[in-house]
């Protein structure tokens, strides 16, 4: 293959060339985005130059448009970053998260706000609140549901108190397979580690499909896929990272009960988020303990179509009322459709507050 | 300014296409790496497709071509991140580190490989070494000197029996300025908040310029800066991010005690990286105690004006030689100039050991 090096630094050249013309695009771009921040100043000094709701839309439309070889969550995850940069040049975003440092808190951050924001630990949640509240922050990001705590009833409570609104939503989901060395065959599988928590998300499957196997408790499932790795008689119970990590195969798939198995973070600040086209609302509805008071307030979501995705029941903290409920969604507060429902449950409730609407998630 | 509205459609309309047009070319650019990745298995089916030579190469050539508006650091961020996801898509590069999650060495990790590689934290930096030795993982990162620290001799010390080389090297920088709210001034400030080991670091600043101001230490340098917020008559010792955060002016500009006040990470792997065009070379000697063999030593380098950049002498641990220098030079193996000092280095020592020749880390 005598032509190969040429091949080689002609493909390189080519790539040389598409980075000059990727550069000037993005340089482009930051330029625009820059001329935009310059009109909304023009128009008000105070301006929020972060849009939530055309942020989800450019993201998309990319991933609608893309055609590949890169996967659209990959090329979404590259504009992300890009948008990142081009606000950071003009008003970069602040945001406090709950910490430390390292938790899917933070991972949750940089996947909603891209590398360019700044970013600070909040040693908990209510201090997060209060940071948004001052206006220290722009935003902030805390979790508030988790397939393994269920709801982080402190987020909950929090918003009750807080004049803040829910601006997004980031959904972080974590799968878990079971995995083996590839010589490794089901019937042969007599052990299988994991992190004790693993273990209770995937117990059902577990009892279903291997009752006989010894469950070896490790400190983390990358632990538990390195110890497989040179075990034949072996399997691990962890992610897609570890199963790449150490080339395992996958003897079974998405092994956990709970076909939701997540972390949903919200995105907390002052604005009232316009509609983006997919939307989602979150509302808290204060109840006086009476027969049928649940199906009263339920009603009109059903006769109006709309899809519910969460309902949570706490006991009010007030204690004027008896219950509180959390209810989240689908659609925006300036849909004609959704206002109808509000206005509704508006007579029908104590109290109804709407925490926000905001785009869904993306990806 | 009713023809504002239309403004920002233009706008956003002309963001639009030239997002388009960058999704475009950036999958462009990954066809075109898919390419490459097919000529090199074509030549060699083990080919190992991550040049860190190449990589350099096109980041350095990135920030110079760059004219802005953004700054040449965001625009090697980005590069990296699309090289790091082209390269994903062939052949995900693993990599593992000293952990925990959500330190100073996996910053530097991604900061170095980007957010599409694979990589996993380990609880020992021998575990890192052991991991790339054994193939488990194509790198490792691992810290090699500090600034509060010093070098971290563990590393060192596992270079001594391993045969891994030095594939690159990435360095985090760390300023620490004194900030305080926008109306204090200089003379007014009676209190100084910092982490202790921010206090360590300034000392001899602060006995210089504040003798008489109360050192309050706290948990950390985000907190002080917060703190200084709504106190007139403070001051806090923290870094851009703090100031960014909480918009503070600036009193005093890097008043670290050492300027070169960071972090420096080696990068571990298999491979001989070739020149790059700015490189570094890392070299163990072991020497015998003799008068003048240190000045017999250093004199080649010297008179070949080769710039070096670290010296750190260690206690043999083998017991057959007195001493064991870990020298640093800029300059490549394969350059002649670098080929000769090394003849003659090989003349004077008991023992040479190239450790790697690198590309200086980018940024």
């Amino acid at each position: 293959m005598s032509d190969t090096p040429i091949d080689l630094d002609a493909l390189r050249q080519r790539i040389d060339a598409l980075d000059s013309d990727i550069l000037r695009l993005i340089n482009e771009r930051a330029a625009a985005a820059q001329q935009v921040a310059q009109v909304k100043t023009a128009e008000d000094p105070k301006a929020v130059f972060y849009r939530p709701e055309r942020e989800a839309q450019v993201l998309r439309r990319i991933m609608a448009l893309n055609k590949g070889p890169l996967d659209s969550e990959e090329v979404a995850r590259l504009f992300r970053e890009i948008m990142s940069a081009c606000l950071a040049l003009e008003q970069p975003i602040k945001v406090a998260y709950l910490g430390p440092e390292g938790t899917f808190t933070q991972q949750a951050a940089i996947k909603h706000f891209g590398e360019s924001a700044i970013s600070l630990p909040m040693a908990a949640i209510d201090e997060v609140f209060r940071e948004v509240e001052a206006g220290a922050v722009n935003y902030g990001v805390v979790p508030v549901e988790n397939s393994t705590e269920g709801v982080i009833n402190h987020t909950l409570d929090s918003f009750m108190d807080s004049g803040l609104r829910i601006c997004g939503e980031v959904v972080l989901r974590i799968h878990h397979h079971l995995l083996v060395a590839e010589t490794t065959r089901q019937d042969k599988v007599s052990r299988i580690y994991s992190h004790p928590q693993s273990f209770a998300q995937c117990r059902k499957w577990l009892d279903a499909h291997f009752p006989h196997a010894e469950r070896v408790p490790v400190s983390s499932n990358a632990e538990a896929a390195r110890l497989v790795k040179t075990e034949w008689h072996s399997a691990a119970i962890a992610g897609d990272m570890a199963a790449k990590l150490y080339d395992l195969t996958r003897l079974a798939e998405k092994i956990e009960d709970r076909p939701d198995n997540s972390t949903r973070f919200l995105i907390i600040g002052h604005q009232d988020v316009p509609m983006s086209g997919e939307d989602k609302t979150s509302i808290v509805v204060a109840m006086r303990n009476q027969p049928g008071a649940l199906h009263d307030l339920l009603e009109p979501f059903h006769r109006h179509q709309i899809d519910m995705t969460r309902l949570e029941t706490r006991p009010s903290r007030s204690g004027v009322w008896n219950y509180v409920f959390f209810i989240d969604f689908k659609g925006h507060r300036d849909e004609p459709r959704v206002a109808a429902v509000l206005e509704e449950v508006r007579l029908r409730a104590a109290e109804v507050k709407v925490l926000g609407s905001y785009p869904i998630g993306v990806l």
